[in-house]
């Protein structure tokens, strides 16, 4: 399947006038590397020693660390029924994933979408933009410090469609769902993270380039603990 | 500091003329055991192999998995901080857990307030009540059929003296963090859960005499799988 998505993508460019690849590239399609589903720290230690990290060192992070923590966050867990790792609310699954890369090997700095079906990142917008998520965060300096941050948005309508004024509530508790499995995975990669739930909701929409109907949720920003 | 609020309760239990043991009594506190910090399921196997559990089947809980599993959702996992397995906004706490027991060893049926600080359990209503948890939950009659329900609640006055209207959204998020680990310890355990987000409120407020700032969040129906 992924090979096939692959393929599609190479085709799309190769037929595309407009396809572009390099630093000031968009739509740029990146497969990630596979996920592994197992690992050596047991789910009790992970929360044993999971811990809020606001300092960050100077040390870029790996392609397969942020393949695992997406993967942590909403990856499919069961192709066939298309469950993910964290549950949602009817399978409405309201969750969205965008990137903010700073410093990953292998990965240039920009804006990326995950894409859950592919396990793969569409990049919407290049450059090294911490610094204004740090800026749109109230100044929260350790985000433009990290070398990575996963922002958790939310499209209530999927949820709300089935569920009317409950879907808030709901889409608020997937998000913490989702979160806490980046916290776990995080601890079992040895790198730290925190949610932050404190910003300009406008000024992080802008920075994003997200729909009126994507809300941003949360900024976990992640790396090596200084 | 275990022993300690032991020896207090049993102080006050000595010393007080209405301390009442057995079946219909109320306000008994129950030390759980101590929760274990490792197991032998990484995280990333949890999480891969977590599924929302709807059926359970008509088998007891040990009082041991009851522990780890409360210390999974709100367990305190550094004491001289008082910090948790899962994160609070500003560390302000507003989840509480209640527990309707109906068939786990060593516990009479009943509601039960989990106490963080003791890691212990206080009785507050004696009696069976499953079916009427269910009913109170539009009548989804595997929560009356599950031998436990941990019940999380929201005291979002705690959160909003801070953060104000954005109270609403972190008191959500915290339920599905604590939820998330409830989901993972599960898993290790060879049980099963899952969360339900509908019900009717006013009647699981009654049913777990909650005061008017306390408001249900998540039912948790937990048992092994059918």
């Amino acid at each position: 399947m992924r090979r096939f998505c692959y393929f599609v993508v190479v085709l799309i460019c190769a037929v595309g006038a407009g396809c572009a690849v390099g630093n000031d590239s968009v739509n740029d399609v990146f497969l990630l590397p596979d996920p592994v589903s197992d690992g050596s720290l047991s789910v009790e230690q992970a929360m044993q020693r999971r811990r809020s990290v606001r300092a960050f060192a100077d040390t870029s992070l790996t392609v397969e660390a942020v393949s695992q923590l997406l993967w942590s966050a909403q990856g499919i867990t069961d192709s066939r029924r298309e469950l993910r790792t964290a549950p949602s609310a009817g399978a409405t699954y309201p969750l969205e994933l965008l990137l903010v890369v700073g410093a990953v090997e292998g990965l240039d700095a920009g804006i990326y979408r995950y894409q859950v079906a592919e396990h793969a990142l569409a990049r919407i917008a290049g450059g090294d933009l911490r610094s204004d998520l740090a800026r749109a965060s109230l100044g929260q300096a350790f985000i433009g410090q990290a070398p990575l941050s996963i922002v958790f948005t939310g499209v209530h309508g999927r949820t709300a469609r089935r569920y009317g004024d409950r879907a808030e509530r709901y889409v608020a508790m997937e998000a913490g769902h989702a979160a806490q499995n980046v916290y776990l995975q995080a601890v079992s990669l040895e790198l730290g993270t925190v949610v932050v739930g404190a910003f300009r909701d406008e000024q992080i929409a802008e920075l994003l380039r997200l729909e009126s109907a994507e809300k941003p949720l949360y900024i976990l920003p992640v790396g090596h603990a200084e």
